[in-house]
């Protein structure tokens, strides 16, 4: 699981950012986002989310986490991590 | 490591904690910290602010970060998680 963080004081750039996000996974909080995609896949999230942010304005973090990791998670106020299915029934 | 990422609508408690918080690692954005702790400091921690939020209206997650796992964090716009010096020279 990847978990990405954000600071972004520009609106249009935030919105934008965070609707990119909604295509990965799930909003946690205001401008955190936790995502169960592969190291891979976060290092190709990453080039993409480069293109789109102003380094000297903007702050982005993305953690990785093992599945280990991520059972270990503690939560107050909402529920822990959820892997998406993984196989839905049609 | 330890991020803490937390969204807490009331100010008198949003800045409690974030004081509380200041104890234990660094801000790294307006509601996320890195603390330099181990796992069971975070289950201390995590029962420490259980006492000084509201599950009803706040929202707080702690993540479990092995090193190997920091070490592959990517950042925009700031520093990689810098854990602390492990002695001062004085």
């Amino acid at each position: 699981m990847v978990v990405v963080v954000y600071d972004i004081p520009d609106d249009k750039r935030r919105v934008k950012l965070s609707n990119f996000l909604e295509g990965y996974g799930n909003r946690i909080q205001w401008s955190v986002f936790e995502c169960f995609i592969s190291l891979n896949e976060m290092r190709e999230l990453y080039q993409k989310v480069k293109k789109q942010v102003k380094p000297a304005e903007d702050n982005v973090r993305f953690y990785w986490m093992s599945d280990e990791a991520v059972s270990m998670t503690l939560t107050i106020g909402s529920e822990n991590p959820e892997p998406p299915p993984k196989y839905y029934v049609i």
